[in-house]
């Protein structure tokens, strides 16, 4: 068996094999039926990805997990309009599904019960400045129920915690459907979780393992409580919310608050007239999940893991959300096999992961890293992620930094879907304003515990960059032939970039990671945040860091060349060769913190992960200090030791940086 | 160059190349003058070690950090007893000392400086126990200066917080030499550290580097004032005691409190009638202290470390406490450099520290290995303490478990110093009882920090159970010489065993680590511990786990065999063994815990570490939630609550034990 660096035409055999038709015979049998997690229909799908592992003749095994998960009983919502006695129920399921659809209904997992009973009141996206501009316009939104809008930047916990903190009873929330004119299916309403953080909600920061002893925290515990909202929440259509927003007066609905449609159609916040009666019953148990693994063991470095993943649990159908992955993973896996029996194996270890519960909190990847932390600290190379691989039209990539060369590079060797006579690489570029490849910090698939618990070196990949049936029951086969991917063309090009990546990862002799790449965006950082920090706090402790990791890096550059030149395969060659790619792949753990992000000491990376408000998008601690609730009131000694945190944030993030560039080095001092 | 391993007689050159006039002289060198930490005879004594490490030709560097450290200013004791109106001031200082030795006055480093006035109050060993026995007789030690006696397993900062929890407002100390007869010089008075954990108070959690940007937290901050006693405290010597106790009336002196000589001179307990009028004043500053290193840089795996160390700093001359093992250091760095010009090359980096600062509290060491954590996580095979390499008669050694067999192996290939035609294992076998290697559970030398916050495999060894003149004035190279070790042998076996241990972790081709023995070790901590535990707690989650370690103890030591009998060096069997070697050197790694032990978050290993009371020995977390100071007062809720925390103490050691065994196996579920 040979690996593809040492015969390069394995390549062509992977690009080659590629065919649109099996990725949506794939995809059109994972979506026949609803499969939400913890449900039977669920492990029939995660039957089906063990199937065809198997059939593939690859090492395929399954993990289950007992975790809490959460699920709709009932729900209901009534609006009692001013000029009516009677109260009107308003729609909450979406037209057109059978009563044995077996869809489920519209919900929030992990919402608590309620019912609640209170004037309705428009809140935007629930952000502190929208309940800033309510205030002004002399709006009191306690005891009300809450409208909010998705978006603005705001996860559904952070809406309804906020919500709660202002003393609303209920939130009730919809998405805006800006596509409405093409491909919006009418009364589409999103589902969605409102958990707080990743993962099992009983064993946080270890694994949920089904069989033998594993502890679990009581349901009364701070550490349990914590992770839900105190208040109920469900969401709506967008026309439901019309109904309601159309009925409100009072306030005005402010200038910066209007985007999106339904802003033709109303333009108060009230509190009211209009009564909302709303009443929630859900029900958290403990429920089995599973993870179905395929592992392609390397020949000479089986103790390295290059990991591919996507979830396989949907809110309903799947097809976008998050099948068209599935597909494609198990695309990949056909081809890799394929090239298996041509003579491949990989120089390390290729693991092929399907997770499960990820809708409702990550929950299938968390509990598997979690679980395995100790041998992903030491031996993960990298987590390529894999969550809708088609939503629509454009190619869609994050990463971390040292990353971006294979990203590009891969890029490269795969046709554009959309064009004639275009690499995917030169599409991507000329469509993208900005940067070319995204960053992940928000915490809204798979990757999260890989990076921000594991500090594994990430990749997310995707196919359009949002679409508008997403967590509805119109998710479907129909709407992906009809809309998303129509000859299937999008999912081959993600396939291709997604095994390709692994290949290489897999593949080159030396790890494809350029540390330069990571230090230039790190100084880009730190020229953003020079711009909006007040006072006199320095920056000086990053600068003086990242300049470290750049000296590193360069001299790790060095090593890199005169490594490849040689040629030889003697011993001595191959230990300085993993002695490097060691330094290579540890790097990324350099920017762990053991006390984590302050308040959400689970997320471990300093540079990217959730902070709770700001969009600055890069070291969550410093934006917390910046931004977070506690903001001065202008009293000289909270400003003082808002500086005084901050500043020690600061310190914080260049220790990590300097643990990176140490990392980088392996030197003693 | 060659390896031991394919080259045996070099190790016979190691062992033949012992000269004990050569460390003797050393020794003699060394403790010329005193070298307290941060003075300038320290720098000497730094520059000394750094010479001879140079003129051996090994790669030597220095790293210097700036770090608080402690020193005394002025200080008083003056009694007032029954039978005078007169202040009799009481001796502090040693006798036979000039005014010009240099020697530092006895004193504790951290106490706060204060004065204080009160009734003489005899307390023991200051342990809750003690207490509780004064105040069952009565005794209200409130407002009293207490006379405690060191020993019964409780550190000078556990003294002195829990007599000022009492009420007490200044500790003098004590310390009873029962060795009086024969070697004690008679007025030594016994200095020390009153500081709480270990490392610079200013940077918990990084290095304190000298040069550049380094964050210093500021002396008002909690994480720093936690570190440091709230009353003022100094040690005595035993005979200005015997003037206290001899004056004291009162409740009479428990029986079971009874032991060691003083007790036939004085048998009440106060307070008073004796006041006490305490005063001293010390100064906190931030002082320059020096590591000095010698690297060997290893020919294959240059980057897995092999590390020897032992303090050079003293409080007074340090012939035992620590120059006899810096001796030994350097006289193993004169040996490995004749192996050397011989043709020795080590497979792995061999790294020989002096280490700084160490009585203040482990600090040198501690700053090392903080600012060095990311390496020495990934790449630190083990670290091989001495502090005092001879105190008296008979081999001690402690270490974590996996090293019990080469321990013993290498002790069988040293002759021991005291008889004809034994080795150094017989005698230390036939003179041990009970268990033969102890464990490294107290912070007592530099191990702390590589084993308890690092979770790197230790040793520390030392000749002699104890020495009276331990932190006393006549700690000086005429004392060796009468007493220690009049020839200089047990030095040179000693520096036998300590060099043997550095070769053999350095050159054998798989790392000579055993992981049964830790599987064992824990049966029996396990055991023990279910004699002590009352109640529903259960176990079975602990004993579960050391199964998982035990199956994967087996099957690492079936592969290990396997490997051993491959003698090919293609690059295929050097990687195998490689990743045999990394399972091996990380499972330690597994028992460290991110929120380390309850309210002593920087020490992360579970089953060593600091506990605050109780001599469990073991499973810090959980002696913590059995003994700790919360001790029920036999109220329902409050027994059910501890019930409950020692519970989770429990899994969260069987966690420990799982990740131990995960890493050894390396294999992802
Ligand atoms: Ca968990
Ligand atoms: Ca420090
Ligand atoms: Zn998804
Ligand atoms: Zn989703
Ligand atoms: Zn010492
Ligand atoms: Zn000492």
């Amino acid at each position: 068996p040979s690996t593809t660096a040492r015969h390069p035409p394995l390549i062509s055999t992977f690009l080659n094999s590629a065919s649109n038709y099996t990725i949506s015979n794939y995809l059109r049998h994972l979506t026949l039926h609803p499969h939400l997690a913890g449900t039977s229909p669920s492990s029939a799908a995660a039957d089906y990805v063990k199937t065809n592992f198997e059939s593939l003749h690859l090492q395929t095994h399954v993990t289950n997990y007992s975790v809490l998960l959460s699920y709709h009983l009932h729900s209901s919502l009534t609006a009692h309009f001013s000029n009516s006695s009677t109260a009107v129920p308003l729609p909450l399921t979406e037209p057109g599904l059978g009563s044995d659809s077996g869809v489920v209904k519209p919900y929030h997992a992990y919402s608590p019960s309620g019912s609640a009973y209170g004037k309705a009141v428009y809140v935007h996206h629930g952000r502190e400045e929208d309940y800033r501009a309510l205030a002004s316009a002399g709006v009191d939104v306690k005891g009300c129920v809450a409208v909010a809008k998705r978006g603005g930047g705001m996860s559904r916990n952070a809406v309804v915690v906020k919500a709660a903190e202002k003393g609303v009873v209920a939130v009730v929330m919809y998405t805006e459907n800006n596509d409405r004119a093409r491909t919006y299916y009418g009364g589409g309403v999103e589902r969605g979780t409102v958990l707080d953080g990743v993962g099992d909600p009983l064993t946080p920061g270890w694994g949920a393992r089904i069989n033998g002893d594993v502890e679990r925290l009581g349901m009364e515990d701070d550490e349990v409580l914590k992770r839900f909202p105190t208040v109920a929440s469900m969401p709506i259509s967008g026309e439901t919310a019309e109904l309601i927003l159309g009925s409100l007066e009072g306030a005005r609905v402010p200038h910066w608050w209007r985007d999106g449609d339904l802003f033709g159609n109303f333009n108060r916040v009230g509190p009211g007239p209009t009564f909302l009666n709303f009443t929630y019953q859900g029900e958290n148990k403990v429920a089995t999940i599973q993870n179905v693994f395929a592992v392609i063991k390397g020949s000479e470095e089986a103790d390295r893991f290059v990991v591919l993943g996507n979830h396989r649990d949907a809110w309903t159908y799947g097809a976008v959300d998050p099948n068209s992955g599935t597909a494609a993973l198990i695309d990949i896996a056909r081809r890799y096999s394929l090239m298996m029996r041509l003579g491949w194996n990989p120089q390390r270890t290729i693991v092929l992961c399907s997770w499960d519960a990820e809708e409702f909190g990550m929950i299938g990847s968390t509990e598997w890293v979690e679980q395995n932390l100790v041998n992903l600290g030491s031996k993960a190379v990298a987590y390529i992620n894999v969550d809708c691989a088609v939503q629509g039209p454009g190619f869609f990539a994050a990463a971390t930094p040292q990353l971006d060369d294979i990203l590009v590079e891969v890029t490269k060797k795969v046709t554009d879907p959309d064009s004639l006579d275009s690499t995917l690489f030169e599409k991507w570029r000329t469509s993208t304003d900005g940067p070319l490849i995204q960053r992940l910090s928000d915490v809204f698939s798979d990757f999260a515990p890989f990076l921000h618990h594991a500090g594994v070196p990430s990749i997310d990949l995707y196919y359009g960059k949002d679409f508008p049936v997403y967590h509805t029951a119109f998710d479907s086969y129909e709407w992906m032939v009809k809309y998303g991917d129509p000859f299937f063309h999008r999912h081959v090009a993600v396939a291709g970039v997604w095994g390709l990546l692994g290949i290489h990862l897999a593949d080159d002799p030396i790890l494809p990671f350029n540390y330069l790449s990571y230090a230039t965006q790190l100084q880009n950082y730190t020229h953003s945040l020079s711009k909006l920090l007040e006072g006199d706090v320095s920056l000086h402790p990053i600068t003086s860091a990242i300049q470290e990791l750049e000296d590193a890096a360069k001299q790790v550059e060095e090593e890199m060349k005169k490594l490849r030149e040689e040629e030889s395969e003697g011993h001595v060659i191959v230990l300085r060769r993993r002695m490097l790619n060691d330094r290579l792949m540890l790097a990324e753990r350099g920017f762990l913190d053991t006390e984590g992000i302050r308040g959400r000491q689970w997320f471990k990376h300093l540079v990217y992960g959730p902070a709770s408000e700001g969009k600055l998008g890069f070291f969550p601690g410093v934006a917390d200090a910046m931004y977070g609730s506690s903001t001065s009131r202008g009293e000289k000694k909270e400003a003082k030791k808002k500086q005084e945190i901050i500043q020690h944030e600061i310190w914080r993030v260049a220790r990590a940086i300097q643990r990176a560039a140490s990392a980088l080095k392996a030197e003693l001092t």
